[in-house]
């Protein structure tokens, strides 16, 4: 067991060279790899690890990249990059100017399809196998490895509904280990548990009165059983699906044992799987847990208080109110569109209810907002976390698109809170009674404040809807920023020169805007300078141009965010000075250009 | 047989003092009355009249408006508005200033949630359910009716998936009849089919497996085993799906014979059925067609061309490459996710993928726009029909919102042709060699050109993408128009006072702008007016006004097009006039403020 067999396997045709009797050293071998970088440079870790077998059988059995291998979502194609040369460049996963986090097309001829949000696999991949099919080849296998969080979204029903009228050659793979991020919930779930434990006759299968080839469920860390299977399925032409039983964290006891926490656990240490923890004394409290903490809170005293999360309790910190008030916090599961529409089913019977979506997210549900809520009026407050530049994630998961694509929507209220005080006042503020939609849209990380939760925590003070507060007094420049971007250009205003003459305005309701502040600021600054975390195409900035347009002001306007073209992954820090929204450019800037 | 019970029936309190017995013929008046009206006010037909005799079974055995009925989609919802309160309204069906021909919660108690869109109504229904429960009305009844087209909806399952954990009391009824706009697809229908044959022996049933308490299938129509099985179900609590079987367009022979047809049939006479047509000489051709006829030909050219439609094959006309090139040309039911993706996993393996969603339904598949297509930078062809103001269908389906939305997208090219060549002219551009995805945007209804097909149907010519065309020489002030409502522009120029003084620039690219021209506009003229049938907001005007403080233009600007507010229904002409888009406003505009 001490020859390194991993070192030899620059690709998969390097792989298919090993003979079956030293797959599971190769599999140890490549745990013990991704355990190793994982735990220095941080990353998902869980998934990755439960999919180990699975990696190495298809790609032994399948001639890949020929045959083409869809993973969804993506957390679990760390072993997959591994083994398709980028073993080498594995240790800058997730960092700038490194390699993706999630399958990339650009990346790797190995990865057809870009991933990062679930449940897109089917649909790519069937799209793929009726390609194939045009372009007359027959032999091709399109593969698709979904988690059973993932297929219960119902973007994979749609693509297991059409896929199961073809003749393509498509294998379904549903990894089902019972977990998403968090524990895996509703109705198809509770079946597969049950089909699993051999409680449901086989002939009762959902999956094959959608027309598949149904197999399994077998285990998914078993080599015979899965090569034996899979070089079944290859020979088999039209849709099928295959059902593995797989372990979320295999491999290292306490990532098995604690998959929540391990799903992405930071540094630990490689051999005990501890992980480190860092100090969060005189920490600011992450956004998160403001809402979190706050939620329940405003939930005990408020019983029309309803929280929904799709799939995220412990992202979102909701996992705070759904163990003290279970009856009143949902996870939905990963359904973003049945999310908002069950809000507001909710909502037209009075009860206040915080729907907390990532921004990247909710992009899931554009419609659900605008169609099921906007349209009525119904007064849903959405909670967007992760809004912004969210970092390591990189392109698929910053929500940057989040103040544009809301503003467009009549009845919309949208408020970006500079730090965790205002983001507490404004949860306590919408369950005062207000009659509209609300987006409240928060970053991921911690806030400004240390003392924050000693000090402030409950000191709800209310907030006036559509007011936006003067921050800073100035002479010529006045610089308009919405949401925490804003605590950049305090810190600039503290540095840079001619720091007098350039006021500071905090628009954390970028809907309405303050018409009448506005107005102030045009009649009194040469120069207005607009901030946001959010893209500048049709962005706050682009509300100012047009409040200043329909008003004939002609003032100097300079528009500051997120420029039109997709921002990869590093440090949010890297990618604000990629943007030119960090500190030290807008010192420049302010120092400079903004006199 | 002649008394005339419906007159007498004000709200279902009425209907409930009937006997049972004399249901049948309540339920014949309805018919006729539905035919009546709708055969000289125009609307949809035949939904609604597949479902008179469960509309009246379920307003007989439930309390509403005490139970909460939500409709799916709400195209069958004329009897139920009928029934409650509206019929002496019934006559302004659609109308400006009338009913709307959704259900909808400012118009009445009994419309219990706005609908329009499809497959929304399960997660609502649930979202009431959890509320009543929450509040202590443990006998409340929540009831979504739902077709079979709507349920293969993504958005559906995961209601289902949802609810079947739950112990609310939610009944969800499945209305069968095989057909949405057009026959439903896919292997839910296929399995559907099958439960109703017989076919499948009843354990095996989806709907169980997904927890629910299931019954079925029953026949529609009959009312003793309607009013039975809905006096069964009412004292059943928790989740409950009834499966019933109904003719779409029933009690109308040519309704029943011509299902699509009869879906939104126009004039007709109500006693043979018989429709009005109307001439269709010198009519310029519809947009729909323009794209249908020219795939048609372009794909006989090109073997890559894919065409993709969700569900609407007749309303796109994407029928015409279905009935000749089947192998190519897809409807993936109502699934605009799926449709979206699928389509970008075609396009990963070269395939030129024409896929063609009404702009309001694109809002459905936002995120797989963003997150599967433009990040990948797909040349996936988006084709928009119904953008737009779309007229009598009102709120739910104006296709407003689609240039805002989808200009803050990187890589997304936008192009809104002005007539049917230019049309015909991108459609045929974009396969000959594309590399990024373009969204084409058209509108609902006809051209401008009568005998465009005999003089222009394929004389193709190649578009410069990001091109802007100086349609008319002017002084002191340009107008900047996107797509079809540039011919109103047209038109006002032809009419309008100091005509000589303004120009007219197409802007059929939203983006790509071109930049060129912009600074030969703003460095040239003093007024600048954008005109778009969109909203305003973050839309083609808002891409100037970012263009000119980039460039630090101090023009005056005006931004004409949707304000910020819903739309309700009325004609296209009436609507525009609301938004001041129309002719005559523009006249009155350019003859007096555009100087």
């Amino acid at each position: 067991m001490k020859s390194n067999l991993l070192s030899n396997i620059k690709n998969p045709a390097d792989l298919r060279l090993l003979s079956e009797a030293q797959l599971p050293q190769a599999a140890q071998e490549l745990r013990d790899f991704i355990i190793d970088i994982v735990s220095v440079k941080e990353g998902h870790l869980g998934a990755s690890l439960g999919v180990v077998e699975l990696t190495i059988a298809l790609h032994y059995v399948f001639n890949t990249p020929e045959d083409l291998l869809v993973w969804d979502v993506g957390h679990q194609a760390y072993g997959h990059k591994i083994l398709t040369e980028r073993r080498e460049n594995f240790h800058t996963n997730r960092q700038l100017g490194g390699i993706s986090g999630f399958p990339k097309r650009s990346e790797s001829i190995y990865d057809t399809f870009g991933v990062g949000h679930s449940s897109t696999s089917i649909s790519a991949a069937l799209g793929m196998a009726i390609a194939s099919k045009l372009k007359g080849d027959l032999n091709k296998e399109h593969i698709a490895v979904i988690g059973d969080a993932s297929i219960a979204s119902g973007m994979a029903f749609e693509g297991l509904n059409h896929a199961g009228v073809t003749d393509a050659n498509i294998l379904v793979i549903l990894n089902d280990n019972a977990i998403g991020i968090d524990p895996s919930v509703g109705a198809l779930k509770k079946y597969l548990t049950a089909v699993k434990n051999g409680k449901n006759p086989k002939q009762n299968n959902i999956i094959k009165s959608l027309n598949f080839d149904y197999s399994g469920p077998i285990d998914g860390h078993d080599f015979p059983t899965l090569l034996k299977e899979l070089n079944r399925l290859k020979k088999i032409k039209g849709p099928k699906f295959l059902h593995i039983v797989t372990t979320k964290g295999k491999g290292l006891q306490q990532a098995e044992e604690n998959q929540v926490k391990y799903h992405a656990p930071g540094k630990f240490d490689a051999s005990t799987g501890e992980i480190h923890l860092k100090s969060e004394e005189n920490l600011p409290p992450k956004y998160q847990d403001v809402f979190g903490l706050t939620i329940l809170d405003l939930a005990k005293k408020n019983q029309k208080i309803i929280g929904i999360t799709p799939a995220m309790p412990s992202g979102s910190s909701l996992k705070f109110m759904m163990d003290e008030i279970p009856d009143r916090a949902f996870d939905v599961g990963i359904a973003e569109q049945h999310a908002v529409t069950l809000a507001a089913g909710m909502a037209t019977q009075g009860m206040i209810v915080y729907c907390n979506i990532y921004s990247t997210f909710l992009q899931r549900a554009y419609d659900q907002v605008i169609h099921d809520v906007a349209l009525q009026d119904l007064p849903v407050v959405f909670c967007l976390d992760r809004a912004g530049l969210v970092g390591e994630d990189g392109a698929t998961h910053h929500g940057v698109f989040d103040i544009a694509y809301l503003r467009l929507i009549p009845n919309m209220i949208i408020y970006a809170p500079i730090n965790e005080i205002a983001l507490q006042n404004i949860l306590y503020t919408v369950q005062t009674g207000l009659n509209h939609p609300i987006a409240i849209r928060y970053p991921r990380g911690r806030g400004v404040i240390p003392d924050w939760e000693v000090k402030n925590f409950g000191h709800y003070q209310p907030i006036e809807i559509g007011k936006a507060d003067c921050l800073k007094n100035g002479t010529k420049t006045a610089v308009l920023s919405t949401g925490t971007i804003g605590n950049n250009v305090i810190l600039a205003l503290q540095e840079c020169l001619n720091s007098e003459t350039i006021a500071h305005y905090d628009f954390s309701f970028i809907k309405p805007l303050d018409i009448k502040t506005l107005h102030e600021i045009f009649s009194k600054f040469d120069t207005i300078i607009t901030i946001e975390d959010g893209v500048v195409n049709g962005g706050f900035g682009s509300a100012v141009l047009e409040f200043a347009a329909a008003s004939n002001y002609k003032n100097n306007i300079k528009n500051l965010g997120i420029p039109d073209h997709f921002i990869e992954q590093g440090t949010v820090e890297q990618l604000q000075q990629l943007c030119k929204i960090d500190v030290k450019s807008l010192i420049n800037l302010f120092s400079n250009g903004a006199k």
